[in-house]
């Protein structure tokens, strides 16, 4: 780290401040400019933290060097993870193509959706069983019984599947019968539930938060790694902002961003992103073309008979033309879809 | 609600879309404009969703017109709600005194702390003995142990206690150690914690997400409400914004905008509103004065030596100047602090 | 418009309501429903606004049904309007090929850049000769003799040129030496521009700004086309929010939201939106892939010696490079490079 | 400013970045750390800006030590500016009560509301002759006769006038008939016109941008005192935030954040912050306990029929009851209303 001090620090402080950081175990480097002085921390980032610096009388801004999650990090990981989710692999070229509806709902129509979807081309089937929902009022998903419809329709169409887990103390429950655990977006910093799948050893599926940073999603994915799950895929899908034209704002630069700093997969959703059937397919090649590793798709076949955010998803029909799309951008940008 | 369809919807769809509403229902109430058709939906709202109806082919916008909050709806309820915490009132007029450190550390320290606000006049000592961290290698607090010394505190100096709870597995443990449950503003959205706070019986002091409009921590607030507590504090502690000026954009407008709308008191945060010790005095009068029921503040006797948030604590002498500036402002507001 | 009245208004008050909006030369259609009384307004919603509505006692909430842009919807002009700049077609299928540095710099230098850009591809040269700049220290352009430089530019290469225009009294001055007129972002609300640019016979390139919703936007461009000048190109480059990991927050769905929502042409600016050259070429593409009308990149010879901006344009290496794939996703698309 | 290299810079890269800094007038102190190396540039850091330096290859991030506004910062110039308005003072602990109507309207409206504002405790008038409107088609203001009716209330009550400039050609003419003017949110980055009004020797007031952080409000300020006017009263009303609840997000920190930066006086303004006439009392209370130098408030006698922003204006009578209570604040604050 490196510490700026106050305009004005007593020798006092500055001699305080170099005590204090050299009896954390840092050696230090002080250079005096014209208006400010400057102390260079040299040692290891982890023994102390920003805030502590922050709260060293005289100190007036701490600079990080190294970015604070470590097994995140591509620095410490310069390959690109491929993660293998019940053999469909994920990053390093290898694209995931979920689809599937927003809760699962009766066994029929879920057969129905997903034998479309997966002759679209999806290679992993999704569907909420447990539902994070804004109302108390509003359906909280079939619990376990959707949890065995999931595992039926998988099967059924040889594909793996993804499902929500809110609740710390259903991770084994719904790792039995899923491939995938998909944490929230209103979860991203739900850190006791991020520590359970963390113990978990299926591979998870981590939503960037509305409020988060993209280096709060990575602290986030760092809770699941430093617990010995090494298999995080991450999904941008819109952070909060001004305009309510899209229920989120869909910020697409953050693949790449992400791709720099980390190891790890990201794939895109439009579908909460945006909350728009009509604005799915321009925003999934959007995804596609800034460098996604895979897109999430929402599909009903009846919207207005949906029980969780119909208003958002594609049609069968409308989800295999956008799906013969994303394969052709695909070929052109040298992807694969196992 | 009322539902405003598409330019240029067909007759089918109109009849389709009323068909539908009625239906579910619902009486309806056809106005054909100059350019637009709008049905009123005359009926319960609770039978249906905005989502569900957007869904609906043909429908361009659904207006809801009263709150989804029932039970924390001021409509509901006009009275404001005064909160009983072991003695200590908060609302109608009683103003909440929360003060102590972020993290409950050692004993003696605590005490320490403990002792000099209530002397200075703080009714609630605070303290977290379970921390959500950003980082997994940041300390975690000191659990059970932590809640010891909590009501140690609270018992030696005759003011109830209130702590963070963050797993859904402990609520009856930090119950037991506790007169007033805090979820914190990253698990406002965590509604399998708040279902389990809201079948406690303790008070809880809900705390506002970085991301959540002031509709969000209201549908939060009627989780715990309808689960049979009605002891629900709200709590403003800044918003995400674009500005790195503080660490949140501290929403004042937030206190009367909720009061409008809710019986449920609510105070300002403003420790973590700012991130930084010099904003505290005049963010807290600032909150006061736009009506807040209390005001929370962090204050810890060695910022450096912190085990979190050092950075944003004020020492024991300035929680005391502060709070002899805020019984000045109370009493001008005709404001009592029990 | 739609008048949603207060919960508990009074007979007196909707009379009132009725006898305002009547007076004002609208038909009213009356709807009691069992919570919420509404008045439809049948008529010309330019007789009025939502403000003042709003200002009715008893009125909770006025919701408009036509967008209040008239000449730039595209309820009103169905078709994409393709624009025409000296020869170069924006839109309707046709891409703007915008490259040049942030600002005009010596004469040799822009005519090695533009050289190299319009070899690659390029179509349109940019270069700003007035600087809207954060500082009154920094450097504010070369003025009129960058004007000339530019023009010179764009003849020696054969290509039309674009440039800011930040001040009412030099509109004339800035449309005999180019092409294009560009509004900047901070300028987008700067109402005496842009009616005087609205006043010129020049195509106009609108930025959208900052914290500028797309309706924002589309009325910014209204007040162009209301002056008689019908060629109004848009572009994304932006806007703030709260992560610092890119300048701005790239708001790629807002292509396809505002090709729905009007006829006018939109381009994208990976530049500015992102401010890291790393982020321009999967931002150029994702732009493209959302469907976007031309993409803006800033290119510079030397980064590290550009009066402006050198942080955040190409090599021109590099431009070559991304033109080459944004050729491929351009066929890919059906789209055709003038 | 301090240069922070990227990881794995080269040798080559270092000495390149010390080579181009010492050549541009800095010493330069070497820092390698364990995983980074560090530059502190000593010397006028106005001889470089951010933006050049992060465009040397190798330099991974530049921190500015140094506030970039010399004539605003309080570093400067530590005691507070006491601003005199045609003797009325702002500043240092003189409070402005600015109050009158959005617009000026017909001439006998504006005496009554003048009188009635003044006789409440007002010791400004306001109103806009020239009105910045989102839409081309909305009331846009009387120009020069609504100038001649301002000057004539504030004549006829004994107190100055403030009035909004947005066009730089007539700087003079607003001046010559008010006493300070108005630089509005829209316009805060409207260089042109900022370099203009600092020609004037009119007092300022600038109202912060809606997508303006503090720094950037700050430089906008300095545009105006680096060409010669000293005389600049910044206001915060609001920014850009993702909750409808209110018009804009009230930032009622940015008060003591720009007290802490500038020796300027900073105002509120809670009619534009909210948009809603019950929430400019509290807002106005909780400006003045954050520290504002003043309020300002919109009244006008008959909202429904005001011809802009009716919706966020107090009645005259409602203005006489929050001057009454903001008069007992600021005696309690040890403010003086002049």
């Amino acid at each position: 780290m490196i510490l700026i001090l106050k305009n004005g620090a007593t020798d006092d402080q500055i001699d305080h401040v170099i005590q204090k950081v050299e009896s954390m175990g840092f050696q230090t480097h002080l250079s005096r400019g014209t208006f400010r002085t400057i102390i260079g921390m040299i040692g290891d980032e982890s023994l102390t933290t920003e805030q502590q610096l922050q709260s060293i009388p005289g100190v007036h801004q701490v600079i990080p060097v190294l970015p604070p999650y470590k097994l995140a990090s591509r620095e410490a990981h310069p390959e690109s993870s491929v993660i293998d989710v019940s053999g469909v692999k994920i990053g390093g070229g290898n694209l995931a193509m979920i689809a599937g509806p927003c809760s699962v709902e009766d066994r029929d129509r879920m057969m129905r959706i997903g034998e479309s979807v997966v002759k679209s081309g999806a290679n992993l089937f999704r569907g909420g069983a447990y539902k994070p929902r804004t109302s108390p009022y509003a359906f909280q998903g079939l619990g376990e019984a959707g949890l065995k419809i999931l595992r039926e329709v998988g099967d059924a169409f040889g594909v793996p599947v993804v499902t929500e887990i809110t609740d710390p103390r259903n991770v084994e429950l719904v790792a039995e019968y899923s491939d995938m655990l998909q944490v929230g977006a209103r979860n991203m910093q739900n850190f006791v539930l991020l520590t359970e799948v963390g113990k978990s050893e299926r591979p998870v599926l981590l939503k960037r938060g509305m409020a988060a940073t993209i280096q709060d999603l990575l602290m986030s994915a760092e809770y699941v790694l430093s617990q010995g799950n090494p298999n995080v895929v991450l999904c941008e899908r819109g952070i909060k902002s001004f305009d309510p034209s899209t229920r989120n704002l869909y910020d697409v630069a953050a693949v790449p961003v992400v791709q720099g700093l980390t190891h790890l997969p990201i794939i895109v959703d439009p579908s909460h992103a945006t909350g728009r059937p009509d604005l799915i397919p321009p925003c999934a090649l959007a995804g596609l073309a800034a460098g996604a590793d895979g897109v999430h798709i929402e599909v009903h076949d009846c919207p207005e008979e949906a029980k969780s955010d119909g208003a958002q998803a594609l049609l069968p029909e409308q989800y295999n033309e956008i799906v013969e799309k994303m394969a052709a951008m695909a070929e052109l940008l040298g992807k694969t879809i196992s």
